[in-house]
């Protein structure tokens, strides 16, 4: 039952990354996590979007046999699992290759906190991970790519509630959130954030930061003190 | 009766605002005032323009309390009073995170008035307004960053009826008008030419200009020798 | 009949400027001529697209006087006349303000004849006019710009057959044809050439050329060994 | 039968070019090749793609003779004929302007390879051809432009199997495939990896390879160890 509705939220969170102009073919994954019986449910690999039902996803255990379902997972399922491992809050993992996005990635920048846009969602600057080696690449790659990106979290001293996305170096973003909407939603502020941020180096190669202003528009939106919207916003 | 008018103008132009692709989510807001009554009717906080319903918009005074309305008002409210109660043939207030606009912001430099786009609209350059101090930010933010406005329009000597935009450094734009209606417009109009003219700036950064041919555009249709359009353009 | 075919034929031509992007609000104009009759019909000032009806066309003579039309011809009439006047086999024109056509017009740049799609559609670099004089701008304006374009193409020594559009210094394009469907295709094609060259300038500023390659693309579609097509192109 | 089939396939392409936003007006086209007859079906010269229809398509045999067909074939048919008969495993071309790929092409640079994006097509760097010489245009122009992109592959001994497609020198991409259906797939990959790729450029100019993770990534979804997708992509 509770899997059935997971099913259906995964199905329809990876359609509206194509509404949100987010991937081009079949390039993008979402995932979601029954934490209580740790199990988690995800694209299958290569299918269209435009075929894509809730009764083809795939449930697979934290270890990544798959449980349920006659198709082969996404292939990056084994980052999935990884970063699911790691960071105890996550509800849904996003995989993209948009545009902006990937740009940052493939140039190997971090995406600086310089604007109240970005503060509204991502507490310090997005981080772009090292670069893989050849031994992380040729051994189990995508679980490989999962900690690397885990990490990039540990070495910087970053949280994964107050950063909820990544950078893949050469490669492309990775979002996630409290619930399989809202790692959506990360992802395409994080692409909005990259494009703006992106036009701004342009413009300004220096791009000068406010770190307090960032302090303070995270703090509207995230923590005790929320003020913005109707809701509770004290994740 | 006259304030029925006004909530429907006020939800009519924040829906207005979704239509031109000038905001995602909910990351945007317009208000109008009634300067008979002194009261201002706002978007609600984080509500989704497609359930934005005419009776959700906030009745405020120019004090900022609530008069009417069930929910909080947007929680950038107190920006909008502080540029009411400054700018007084200001009707209506814009607010968005525009892509392009919010790229000058967060690059911290003014829009040059080089092209006959820019000065139909907008007589000098649009100014992007000095950082906040932390003392402004840890305050009453919100209002700081109108005062931060106002300020940017005194010591430069611009008129808000001749410019009737500004960036907020680090932030995004404000546009307004002496309508609803025209706010919005001047918020579509600033992100056009705030793309245009990022472009001129990465194929010439010298960007060249001609004052007299910015001059003759906004007489062209603005004030008692303007001869654009049908109507009387002589505000 | 003729006369009320032209009408017809320039207020569709003003709709598709919007449907092919290059217009926002009122910002654009086409205009044809009855060359035999020695009239032009043009759209009026400030008239909502939305709006436009073929009755509304304003009808002049080469000297400016309104001959037809209750409503006042677009703020850009001299310019179009004087165009019709020096370019003789001109049978419409084109103005817009479209966004990567106002940026090289903004940077006062040529737009270099780099790639085949501008050479199947203009045999030569696109000419940025000289700035406007204060003499020219305080004076009959909108005439001074249309002797300016022309002062540029026979300085130059160009043919506007040869090459169907110019950019105005820090204002925007002008483009013609010999019909007024032509002067719109040939809108739609600068501005994409504005817009692949603007990215090539960004890729590599040298913009390499390769002048006998843009004499044979030209050559493939105009003139009498013209062979792109299934009709005749020997215009 | 069979060709009734190719010239379907071949018409509903070429409309795909226009639905995946590749194409303006006329500047893009389709072929298809039934290698057991020797027969290539393209798209004729220069028609609308509104007007198209599978009977419009124009049959010619590998020398360039019309089989079958009205019209005139496209302009470029004896490019396509010259990559058939040097490139023996593809079976459907496409050539386009697409706006970012004719930058680069336009530019004169090559798109590197550093992106997942694009080594999940393309192996290697996308190549753009040397300069045409006078010689070779003023000859068969067409049929040289196919020469010179079969040089580029012989001179950097890349495989065409592997890099599905090329950028010919101030002018815009072609690309091919082990079909029609994947001709056009690679068209679009190409244009979006194109713009990724453009914004990386100017993101950071050094643009940081790994050459390994490009290995990993095209052998993810082609040749023996693929595992991508539900299907074989063993070609």
């Amino acid at each position: 039952m509770k899997l059935q509705e997971l099913k259906e939220t995964v199905c329809r969170a990876n359609i509206d990354l194509v509404r949100h102009g987010l991937v081009l073919f079949t390039w993008g994954n979402v995932s979601g996590i029954d934490r209580e019986r740790g199990l988690v449910v995800i694209k299958p690999s290569g299918i269209d979007y435009d075929d894509l039902r809730a009764e083809m996803m795939v449930v697979l255990d934290l270890d990544g046999d798959v449980v349920e379902g006659n198709l082969r997972p996404s292939s990056d399922t084994a980052t999935h699992m990884a970063l699911y491992r790691a960071f105890e809050h996550v509800q849904g993992i996003v995989h993209t290759h948009s545009t902006y996005a990937a740009a940052w990635s493939q140039a190997r920048r971090d995406i600086p906190a310089v604007g109240t846009t970005h503060a509204d969602y991502f507490y310090r600057d997005i981080p772009c991970t090292r670069p893989m080696t050849a031994e992380e690449i040729d051994g189990d790659y995508e679980a490989a790519t999962g900690r690397v990106i885990v990490d990039c979290f540990e070495s910087r001293k970053l949280s994964p509630v107050f950063v909820p996305g990544v950078l893949v170096s050469n490669h492309g973003p990775f979002t996630w959130g409290s619930s399989v909407d809202e790692a959506v939603h990360n992802a395409v502020v994080l692409e909005e954030v990259a494009k703006t941020t992106c036009l701004s180096a342009m413009l300004n190669p220096k791009l000068p930061m406010n770190p307090k202003l960032i302090e303070k528009h995270f703090r509207r939106k995230h923590g005790p003190g929320a003020y913005y919207g109707q809701v509770d916003n004290s994740h």
